[in-house]
């Protein structure tokens, strides 16, 4: 898989910033609106950027190192979510249902089959990956299914006209690719990366890192960012990651979502770093690694609600706050236009 | 004025915790969401509690103080951002348009006489407050017009069909007698208490705190809440305190704005502490008290969005919030309902 994502012609910044000066407010005064505003008109290369048609891409997929007791929930809770998002009765939906968005359910790698009456998108690689406390979770094939994979659904939504799109997983122990991933590309100590998960208790958080230790120990790939991703990660972390690559490269806006998405992300700058430019990031969540994550990328999350569900969730709540930029450029009065005087600094 | 403010009947609380503990998500996984679920349902006693009519009302009026140098802004900016408010183009229009709030404007004491064809709500009471550095900012008779004033349109938003209000303002110099009041209320030190409002310097911050403490130590009254309210109150913050206490009395949501709504809630708890209960804080703006008043008062803001503007722009953009929270409250299946394990704790 080939992605060549651009860094947005800067050239376009003073002349937003100008506009976004004179609005009809003291300078500065909408804080983060402003520097939203600005970010998503470089993005789309506009002074009226627009957000149409928003989706949430949750993928899911299962684990093979949850056979090393590393979740508190069994794998069957992959699949059953999976049933429960599509009919509508989950968190995801009543925030989907709220704000607008489509809410797009992809196969990844589910252990489960799917009847095909439920909408899920089949994109299946393969029925989870293998356990990496022994072996390479995925195959060099595998790995580039799922990016190209993910890459198509990204696509498609971009084909309905949506260009603004948030991700979200399901899959049991997911935390622990994410938290491998963190301490792999950050260099973070692999204690501090490592946390409760859908609910572990701190025995269990010992039992989680030591068993992540080990995997780290026995580990004899080359390090580069491209076989840590194939190593160590879930198919459906992949799949966001030819999402997110597909998104950027179309200039889409891309809000992030939790640990895990905020980990995908990570690892998608580490094969291609410009991804970052059109990346919003929506939420800083309940687990314990994902400040230092978000420090470590210099990122500023826009909420801090203490969600830890996943499922896109976080993203979804700050996408009002998108809309509120958005609408400020293009809504309020310049100061050409009104009759307030200029008093604002 | 009189108001009788009850405390929610605490026996529906723990059958409010139990229908959030079996929606099907991990018990406290959507953190701030369950918890205003919790309030708004205590506030409504009510296992389905609803969100309508948002309203943003939006008081306006002159200070004294003005003459003496404490704001970066000339007082006519008042007048000219209500006409700026009802022509729709300023920060709290985009706001109120996007998230489904009617926006009143009440002129409380505007030194100006607006055309009456602008749709604000006259309420004035008189056309500024006297400079407190030298005497009573208002006589009694104001302090209870303003208190009647603010109680009647609430009244007013409420009987059509309102459930849920938050409260703006718009009046140069407001900062001040917000300080002031902090600095009574809270014992917090003066110079805590006072910042840059609409874009002080450092030598006018210091010019305004020179000032402020001058009033401080000017003052001979008996330091009850009432007195204190009276003697450095704003025309637009004491009516927002009767409108405030009004909501409270008639069970709605009140969500609180920046830091001198913050102030005005403080100084209405001083007078009837239940107002508190019915409180939702909106957003941690960038005036320097702002964080030390809300922690005083054990308050967590829902949003930092670094928004210094006023006008109930902090509160309105939290809105999508608390209708998240009430949605995942009516929306969300229940473990009873829905075919997912129960696996979490």
């Amino acid at each position: 898989m080939t992605f060549h994502i651009n860094r947005p012609d800067e050239k376009i910044i003073p002349v937003l910033k100008d506009k976004i000066d004179n609005l009809t407010k003291p300078k500065g005064s909408l804080g983060t609106l402003e520097e939203l505003a600005l970010q998503i008109g470089w993005i789309q290369q506009s002074l009226s950027p627009t957000l149409t048609q928003p989706h949430n891409i949750l993928f899911a997929a299962d684990h093979g190192i949850v056979e090393e007791g590393v979740s508190k929930s069994p794998k069957e809770i992959t699949w059953q979510q999976m049933l429960h998002f599509a009919e509508g009765g989950a968190g995801v939906n009543f925030l989907c249902n709220q704000h607008g968005f489509t809410l797009d359910l992809v196969d990844a790698g589910v252990d489960f089959d799917f009847p095909a009456d439920k909408g899920i998108i089949d994109k299946k690689v393969t029925k989870g990956t293998r356990n990496y406390l022994h072996e390479a979770a995925m195959s060099e094939e595998e790995m580039d299914l799922c990016l190209q994979r993910g890459a198509e659904v990204v696509e498609m939504v971009h084909a309905q006209g949506c260009n603004v799109v948030s991700f979200g997983e399901m899959g049991i122990a997911n935390t622990s690719s994410s938290s491998l991933w963190m301490h792999l590309f950050t260099g973070i100590s692999l204690e501090k990366c490592v946390g409760a998960g859908s609910g572990l208790d701190n025995a269990g958080v010992t039992h989680k890192f030591n068993i992540l230790q080990q995997a780290v120990n026995n580990y004899q790939g080359d390090r580069s960012a491209h076989d840590i991703i194939r190593y160590f990660g879930g198919l459906e972390m992949v799949m966001a990651i030819g999402g997110m690559l597909r998104a950027a490269e179309l200039g889409m806006v891309i809000i992030i979502d939790g640990f895990i998405m905020t980990n995908c992300l990570l690892a998608a700058s580490k094969l291609h770093p410009n991804v970052l430019h059109y990346a919003i990031y929506g939420h800083l969540g309940d687990e314990v690694g994902h400040r230092l994550v978000l420090e470590h990328m210099g990122a500023k999350p826009l909420l801090q609600l203490n969600l830890r569900l996943g499922e896109g969730t976080g993203a979804i709540c700050a996408y009002p706050i998108l809309v509120s930029a958005v609408n400020m450029i293009n809504e309020m009065d310049s100061f050409h236009k009104a009759s307030v005087t200029k008093y604002f600094v």
